[in-house]
Formats: structure tokens, C-alpha cells, sequence
């Protein structure tokens, strides 16, 4: 498989403006390395929507707070960009912080109220890092489709309005959470548990799947809901919860009762990682 | 003359991706109406630059704060419109607030540094107005140029910054001030003037030529060129300076001394009616 490997916004600009010329479509599947199965569903789906397909490989530092674990987190370019190349991807765009970040930017944008809730509460400026560098890469990319997981839910859903908002010309398309055979949740912090750590991080997907049973049977006590959510947790070894939820697919505000279509929402730590997780239920 | 009139985004979006499609150029000129010859330099540009000109008619309230002049900002519409058609321009976009800013709107652009200074300091939240509507417009309209006139030197500078910190994949262009015979730089807000106003306004053009027949000359000390703009325009009736500066055309930090290409700016009331002008100064 050839695969072309852009390392500056220039090459980039150019290359994109060739493709746009031939009046070719571009899905664009923006990713911070450390690829999992998820990230090449992003790129599967992409591949079949459009004419070519721009992975966008970027480890990008506004979206850390300084606590945070930007330097661990895992970095395997060589081997992004090779399994990038067997699902056939034609182009991988992997900047330099220099490139994306200038010395003199100084531009930021301020997302959406949504970023607000749930992660924005425990990342306070996680999001406006995410908004920021997901617009210059759409805008970078021309690109007509913008592919992200479910797995970070709240992610998709400030996306997506901050591009409605910005009405910016790409569709957003977030596609389905990829889970390993056990039921845990595809992501690349996964790395750093360890066996026990595993199976207590399994507790997550299982709360999911325990709300889904309840709401399945008639449950419509969101209170009653996240308390054994939060409990279940508890019970599985989980440390530290910093939101176990159920909202409004949308706004993301509590759901309680509950209204269907909803979304169950967990972050939470197993030993230093945080992982997350959620579900959508919606009726019948 | 054939000019079509667009008043939703949904229009808009449609009407762009058939040019596009076709492979067709677009400028913008962004405007908020009430136009005069400068505006029609802009249009006139933009129609020898590109295959379809888009012209913009808006008037942003979230560019004026609440004490500012926004409700008697001058609307001529009817007349707006048929001038754009007398200039051959195709397409004039006149949305209304709501579809601009619907009920839940909340994501904004947070401007450079450089928005902080001159302007910024008078009107704080002006410059975040403005470069989230022109995102906005950039966006909407998908323009490969878009043109701004220099009589707003700051917004030029501020824009251009914001465009390339975003990658926005459009292309700034500031046009020149179209001046009355008089030398008085053109602005939509020169009709609330009087005559014994107007009079007075001229100083600001006249401070500017005398600034530059002073730089002519051999001055550098920038202190000693403000403190004479500063006095110059008091002694002509000026009423209030919010500014008089002379500084990097870039970074629009004070010159002093002075280095070529500068840029003397003056931000000044006449009766109520605020004013800007501003001159460029390069080497030889």
C-alpha cells in the first residue's frame, strides 16, 4: 500500500488543493497516534465515503493540563502509519507542535456551553485545546467528512456543535465504540493496565450494560440510576469516579427522569488511567 | 444588472457548493451595510480577482457593546443592494440575526494578541465579535479571497492573524482608503456629521499627512510624533482621542523610534460620532 506521509502544513495545503481541484471528496480522520482497531474503523468508514482519506496523527499538548499524562502517553508513529497504510489510507498528515503551533499563534476558540459538563468539569480546558486544534485540521484538510469514535462521547457532541456554530463545512461523523472481546472499550491508555487493573476496568462496560437492562425493564429514576451506577463501580474495585451519568444525548444534562433517546456516560480511574465509556439507549 | 439575493445559510450553502462544484472562484466582501465607495472598491476587487463575488450585508450586534452605536448605525438596504447590482456583484447575503446566531449558539472565537491593543483597549469585546462573525462568513460562503478595507487597519491585522492561526483556507486582502475629495476617509458613520463636524474631521487625514511629511523628513522619535498628533487634533476641536499612535504595521506595538514600514493610527470622536483613519508608512 502507498501511503503519503505529510509532515508541514504547506505539503499539506498543497496536496489538499490538488485533490480539491480534481474535484475529489476527503475524509479526514483526525487521531493522536497510539492507534487501536477504533481508529481504523474511523479510517474503514472514511475509505468508503470518500475519494481519499487524510489520517491526521497529532499528539496535540492544548488538550492536556499541565497534571496531566501528555508525556506518557503511549507513541508508536512508525507502526500508526503502517497500519494506516494496510487499511489503505492514502495520506497521513503528522505535524510537528511547531507547524500546528507557531510562536506567534495566540488564536483560540472557545467551545460550546456542552464542553462545560461532565469532562469539562474535572479538564476545565481540555475541550477549548480539542475545538481549537479540530477546526485548524478541518480547515487544514478541506475536508468534507470528519470521523470520530463514540468512545469519547461528550468529544463528538462539542464537535459537532462547534462546528454548526462555526458553520464550518464539514460533516461530523461519529461512529460506533469498538470494544475488545471482554467488553472493554477500545483505547490507547489501555496499555498501562495491568491484569487486575483489566478486569476491574471491565466494571465500566458492565455498569453500561446493567442501566441498558434497567431502563429495558421500565426504569426511569435517573437518581436511582446513577447511584447504582456509582455504586456498581465501587463494588468492581473502580478509585476514583469523576462522573457516572445519565443525559440528554444533546445537551448532556442529567436525565431524570429519564427521556429516551439518553446516553450513560463513565469517567473513572483504575489505578493512574482513566478510562472512559458510555451508551446510548434509545426507545423500543 | 442580475444580483441574487440570499437570505438563509441553508440558500447560501447551496448556492456555494454549486459554484464550487463547478469549479468556480469566490471572493467575499463582508459588510454591515450602509455602503459608500470603499465598500464598492472592495466588490470591485473582488470581481476582477474572481469568478463569483459574494457580498455580505450584516450588521453584527455582537461587535457593538451594549453603550455603543449599534441601533443608529445607519441601514440602507434597498440601496445597498441595488449599488452591489450596479457593480455586477451576483450574490448579496443578507441574513437575519437569528440565522446568524440561532437560540443556541454559544461557541465564539477568542482573538490574537494583537486585538488586545489600540482598539481592544476602547472596546474589549470588539474584536471577539468580529472575527467570530467573519469565521463565520469565511465558512459560509467558502471564499478563496476575501477583502477588508484599510480604514479599519487594526481589523485587517486582527483578521489575517485569526485566519492564519485557524488555517482558515481563505486569503485576506485589505484594499486601500477610498478618501472624499476632501481627503476625509470614507465610513458609513461620516453621515452623522455636520458640517462645522466635518470640518473638524479633516484633521485626522490632515494629522496623518503631517506625520508622514514629518517621517519624510528624518523624524524617528515616535513619543515626539504622537505627542504632536495628540495636540494637533485637540487644537483642531477634536472632543475625545481614544487613540493616536504610531506603531508596527504587524504587531502594532508603539514605533518609537520609529522603524519603516510603520503605521500611524488615530481613533478620535467628532461630536458623538467616532472615527478612525490611519496611514502607512514605508522606506523611500
Amino acid at each position: 500500500m502507498k501511503v503519503e506521509i505529510i509532515s508541514t502544513v504547506a505539503e499539506l495545503t498543497e496536496v489538499v488543493r490538488g485533490l480539491k481541484k480534481s474535484g475529489r471528496t476527503i475524509g479526514v480522520v483526525p487521531t493522536m497516534g497510539a492507534l487501536h482497531e477504533g481508529h481504523l474503523s474511523l479510517a474503514r468508514a472514511s475509505r468508503e465515503d470518500n475519494d481519499d482519506t487524510i489520517a491526521t496523527i497529532f499528539l496535540n499538548p492544548a488538550q492536556f493540563s499541565p497534571q496531566e499524562d501528555l508525556s506518557r502517553y503511549p507513541r508508536t508513529l512508525e507502526k500508526d502509519i503502517e497500519r494506516l497504510a494496510d487499511e489503505g489510507v492514502g495520506y497521513v498528515f503528522a505535524p510537528s507542535n511547531e507547524e500546528v503551533y507557531p510562536n506567534d499563534f495566540t488564536t483560540s476558540v472557545t467551545p460550546p456551553a456542552v464542553a462545560r459538563r461532565l469532562e469539562g468539569e474535572f479538564r476545565p480546558a481540555h475541550f477549548g485545546g480539542v475545538v481549537t486544534v479540530v477546526l485548524k485540521l478541518l480547515n487544514m484538510t478541506c475536508a468534507d467528512v470528519a470521523y470520530f469514535g463514540q468512545k469519547d462521547y461528550q468529544q463528538g457532541t462539542v464537535i459537532r456543535q462547534m462546528v454548526r456554530d462555526l458553520n464550518v463545512p464539514t460533516e461530523v461523523r461519529v461512529c460506533p465504540i469498538i470494544r475488545d472481546q471482554d467488553g472493554l472499550a477500545l483505547s490507547s491508555r489501555n496499555v498501562f493496565l495491568s491484569t487486575e487493573q483489566r478486569a476491574v476496568a471491565l466494571s465500566l462496560n458492565k455498569t453500561l450494560l446493567h442501566v441498558e437492562a434497567q431502563i429495558k425493564a421500565g426504569q426511569r429514576d435517573g437518581f436511582e440510576v446513577v447511584t447504582e451506577m456509582r455504586q456498581m463501580l465501587i463494588d468492581s474495585g473502580v478509585e476514583r469516579i469523576d462522573y457516572a451519568m445519565i443525559a440528554n444525548p444533546d445537551s448532556l444534562e442529567m436525565a431524570d427522569p429519564i427521556v429516551l433517546p439518553a446516553v450513560a456516560l463513565i469517567a473513572a480511574y483504575v489505578g493512574e488511567t482513566r478510562l472512559l465509556d458510555n451508551r446510548v439507549f434509545t426507545e423500543g
